[in-house]
């Protein structure tokens, strides 16, 4: 295996012993049987061929070494596959394997089989994940932090508001993968279903494709897509768009996590984020194995963008160049979904360092809305300096906001001290943060 | 501009006048108005500030140099935009201008207001395309011409079903894009929209947010999308998806306008693809703009895939990453729109040059169905030798491959002339063209 | 200018108005200047020739508009320059000027003579960095700091050790960009100068080029680099490089800025930074645009990278899409550098800041040298759990790591108060960080 | 193995072979051994113990699959080889281990030890290439075709010089990729070789990290690179730049190899190209290949341009994000190569099909040539006008151009047959593309 040690750990492993070269050759066999199948079923076979087929080359043990090493002559895995399973079978059977198919079609039936419980897996992933933000975003529907925009400190919002985003922002992800088809690759040598002519001469090519769809559980195409990659292009978009959800949510906690600010941890576990140095170390190992696969699907996804246009009736290089970054971010990302869905579920929330953070700035965070209240009185320029300053009297003296405009010269006496304590009760300047958790979960809940 | 001469053939010009400075100040204008009547139909703006606020500001002359010069401190359009604007307002208007808002909500809205003809303007492309298209495979369902895989001649298809596989890929990405969403974005400082709470103490940010974006003509978000920014993914993936399919319009044109093949030309025009040279040439000009420009949609792609992970409560230049790359990738593709719209309501079709290649092989593209032919009577290896040889006879000799096969001595008396002669004409091979041609129409005029 | 407000913050001002189309004008005309002065030079042209056409069209004023609209006929610019360059000169100079030169060599040329002084300038920006880093490396090499991995505190280092890393980086990736070459483009029709016959017979085609670019002040290359895009790809790449070294100095500037950090500040400038509804906010806007700049060039740089490989004898394309990435590059690049400049210059330290964090894990840091200070005794287990329990216990006290380490009862009495003082003390715990920034000075002073 | 039979293709088997799991745990066991042993020569560690250490661990069977799984709670291989190998050591050697190194110090190092082979490959099949294509050149310096721009024929070539235009290309990329140093990584838990000082109390970080690169032929650093990735970037983009010489060459071949143009074809071997189902058809599958490798290299490496900026101390993720895609680039280049190699050594070119095809446009392609010579007599006007009736006519009526143009109604008797004759024919018409051979070799051959 290419260097495992280092792509070991982003992939699910669960998803990539369900990818090795056996569920290769047993995608693509499936695609054959099912085809001899609806052929079968037309009339255009014999009956009682496909059952005889299927019996026999499903006894039969495929050296998935020889079709690897055969690849490099025919330059794809259909080729030597067909070669063996045909000289596995009886004579009288050859003639109906592979009838009326080409390699494109076998590789990229194959590779959707191979992705149907891939996305099953990721839909289940995201479910996860989606009922946990929705939990984690409930509890902390009150749970005051500040918000920070270019990571400065800016204004109140809520931990749950921040947990409604990621979930947002999952969930429009998952939906539109959930959208996403996997259509049935089948048009024969040059994607017009060439020679499969029925008994009265009609062409029995889209019937063929379509039922071989239903059989396989895959969906039916419009046409051939041998070179109209949109389905490969949507598809991988769409796989892309759910790693920069889930890179989101990684590098929130990341930012969150750190030693200063220290407002969330990655859930503990045994040994995990240990270093093997530094005793007082917990590193956010999981953020950084979801951003480092979102980083590689990204790169994935680059190639498929490039690759989307191939050349009259099959790619020379465009169609080979899909099959890994694709594979590899549906392995990559169901990876960074199992470590999100474990954040999600075990994320440790520290609301009393949400609290202390709140305070660093000296209230400083609470200017305008002080700034606000003093503007009848002072005009916005003055009130403006005065927030500021008290802000700053804060900070050094390390007395509360409060006091310190309740202190300063030019307000002293002019405000109630329950207004100025309201006003720089970040608890009370919340916005619609509640509401957005609402507005969430109902969305979220009605998927 | 930046060097115009260079970026200046990829990008429809149309398009072009309508996103310059100008249009963003317009735009960012639209969404500040747009809030000042929202707030004031939920009372939060006295009645009549909104229609005075407009009046004073579409009479005022925006100096759109002055806020590009004042771009840099602040780093986006918005703040300048709004300094200039308020001083341009009589002093009791001022307070109720960007009320709620931030930066991000302007930009954010501005480019989807932008963005928002520019879409229109695509759909009508694409519309166009699909037209044409249609006509082009209609016309052609029955042109003969070869298929090619790995760009070497396979077997038979016709001109039609490859412009209906042009035509689907394009209406696949044209119904990816016409689903696409536009929302608005109002969030306010951190997303939460702080401080607009009316006088029950409601907040009223999400009504403000719902109502700006009926009164904008832009879609409704979930929720503030500041950085959630899936919008954006599925925005630019959509649009990179139509240049996928344009581009594999243009590749298959530049491929069978070569020089040896000449089945298809670009609709001439006056100087069109003329060289300053040499006299004999015509470039297929139309599609080098067109691969020009996919190919830099596919590169601002890839800096939104890159930047769809944003810190926090705002992106610290994962924000300011996407503009340039959104608005570029609308304007490059409506440009490679515009070329494929010509070139498929005016391409030049050359069935005899088709009939011509047909035939360079001496008949070896139907060495297959031959030795289909020959199979039953002298069993698949021998067919295939006797097949071979005869479209080596023909192409040596220049004779015709059904000749060559009739004398060929191994065959000699025992097929039809007729039946040889079935076997050996391309037109009689065409599998499901015709099928998919209609099958294609149907599900186009579906749409 | 397309969307001109939402790319104008990221690119050199300076350098932009030396790009426009005026100064792609000029970069043709210096190459066709160049080539007739050369050809005369061989006596291919007659004695004179080159001279009045310098005169003729050095007096006439091109119409960058009118070579704009004349763009999309041919696709590229200089179609349109050399028609209006042609009439704009006599009858009798006409037939000398772009005499074997084809548009490629014109477009390369010319770009690679645009791109000559903000190679100039992007030097002498990488030097001003260079400076700025030196001093403030050398001003910091004793500035205590805490070294972060995956953003958790991890062990002290400097400041200057820190800087010493950012200044290696660009100076790398300045040394790279140093030894890139510009060359210069001719060829002709297909790249081998066809009919460029002197008197004696013999083709002066790459006597010609060679002697251009010594005119134009740009490389000579091997052969004539119409399709081999190895010059294109070396360059974009560099810039590339360039671009990330700055990125990483505005990752960390923005992370040690973060508000609950607060070690760096970016140099303050009136409004710089200010935000327009929060007082107390300063945002690091430089640090915005130089990695939103920097993430645009990655974009830029991927179209190069797909381009590299053009067909034939003139890319159908892939040649078209370099122009616009490549000087974008430069432009995004050269305000990037502006940016880092003024970052490196002027940079706020806030060593107290540093000091202040170096303790909020109440000596949590220094539990790896304090464990090695108990293995002789203890053995590395259990001086792992002590350092740790101690620095725990501080926390929660809040007292020094070293009163508690003295406190731990398995410790009591066994070491030497200031052997743990020592062992405690970051200041002394730096490692190479000196014998870095000393080491870094010497080869960044000798570049 | 994730999805082999899709991956399989396209990479060097040889390289694969010594680079899977057994040959990273080597390179991690190489680095800490060479660190003991330099520790040792400087009196750090007590003599004997690096002799031990190797002894012990070089009869010590890793597990690799117990590091594979013991990956996911550190992030990295580094920490679970550590385990593995500090658990076989005796009780007194384990404190020897690892001193002062970190995980990244590891892994880096582990990878550069990996990837030092794989550059040595490439070198040697760069240079494979070279030799072929200096043979290949040579035999066809006088091989006339017709060179091509945007797919269009234009003016006559020869195969050598299109064959130096390759060979130049990839000896550039060849020089560029000999350049790249790969540093070892040496820097400790956050890159300032924490506590190793020696007795004298000065730090031997870097000296350490000197000598151990000399003991494992590594380059010697600058600093330690552990967020500086120039390195990295300079390696990545090197691999990148020999990807797209390689993938020039198959896009040039692919062409070439059309049916209907047939200039050459990939070397035969035996079921090389076959394809299943059409007897008659050889597809380019090595161009195939090379084309499918090169694309996955620039997906990959904008991974690596995307990850050029790594926070602070130790990325977190980005740099993870770095290994699959460097060591993938690497050996998806090597198995590019090793069919580029064989397409060099064995490349089948047809000069007779050139010749047919320098004939199709009925000379057209020679107007430009004629033209001049009428020029004189007719003005250029006319002179474009009757050169281009004439190839016309010759098209039409089959005749050879020069005959055509003898009989111009326009031209009879005003032009020496034998001046006519010279004009027109292609191989008097060649430019520089002796020279240019000439002038390839001699720098070819100075590398």
């Amino acid at each position: 295996m290419p260097a495992s040690l280092l792509q070991h750990p982003f992939m699910s492993q669960t998803a990539l012993s369900q990818c090795n070269a056996q569920a290769m050759v047993k995608a693509m066999l499936a695609f054959e049987l099912g085809l001899a199948e609806v052929q079968e079923a037309s009339g255009a076979v014999p009956a009682g061929v496909s059952r005889s087929m299927r019996e026999s080359l499903e006894a039969h043990v495929f050296d998935s070494e020889a079709i690897a090493a055969g690849i490099a002559s025919g330059g794809n895995a259909a080729i030597p596959f067909v070669k063996q399973a045909r000289s596995a079978l009886p004579d009288d059977l050859r003639r109906y394997f592979h009838q009326g198919a080409t390699s494109q079609d076998v590789v990229d039936s194959a590779l959707m089989l191979l992705l149907k419980p891939r996305l099953v897996a990721l839909e289940s992933l995201l479910v996860r994940c989606r009922s946990a933000a929705i939990s984690l975003m409930e509890a902390h529907a009150g749970t005051v932090m500040v918000g920070r925009t270019l990571m400065q400190q800016a204004l109140p919002i809520t931990f749950g508001v921040k947990v409604a985003h990621w979930a947002v922002g999952l969930e429009q992800a998952r939906r539109r993968l959930a959208a996403i088809e996997l259509p049935v690759q089948f048009g024969g040598a040059v994607g017009v279903h060439s020679g499969l002519e029925g008994a009265g001469g009609d062409n029995l090519g889209l019937i063929f494709m379509d039922a071989l769809a239903g059989r396989l559980g895959l969906d039916v195409p419009i046409l051939p897509w041998h070179t109209d990659r949109q389905p490969v292009h949507a598809l991988g978009t769409a796989l892309d768009a759910v790693a920069g959800a889930a890179e989101k949510l990684a590098l929130d906690v990341s930012l969150l996590t750190q030693t200063e600010v220290g407002e969330v941890a990655e859930p503990s576990a045994p040994g995990m984020g240990e270093s093997s140095s530094m005793p007082h170390k917990r590193n956010p190992v999981r953020c950084a194995l979801i951003r480092g696969a979102a980083r590689q699907v990204h790169g994935h996804t680059t190639v498929l963008l490039n690759a989307a246009a191939q050349p009259l009736e099959r790619g020379l290089g465009e169609w080979h160049a899909e099959w890994s970054p694709l594979i590899d971010s549906a392995l990559l990302l169901e990876g960074a979904l199992e470590q999100a869905a474990v954040l999600l579920e075990g994320l440790e929330v520290h609301p009393e360092a949400m609290r202390r953070n709140l305070a660093v700035t000296g209230g400083g965070i609470m200017a305008e809305p002080v700034a606000k209240l003093l503007v009848p009185t002072q005009g916005p320029d003055v009130a403006k300096r005065i927030s500021a300053e008290a802000a700053e009297t804060a900070r050094l003296q390390g007395i509360a906001y409060a006091d310190a405009i309740n202190c300063h010269p030019e307000v002293r006496g002019r405000l109630e001290a329950e207004t100025v304590a309201r006003a720089t009760n970040p608890a009370l300047y919340l916005g619609s943060s509640k509401d957005q958790v609402q507005r969430a979960r109902n969305w979220l809940l009605d998927g």
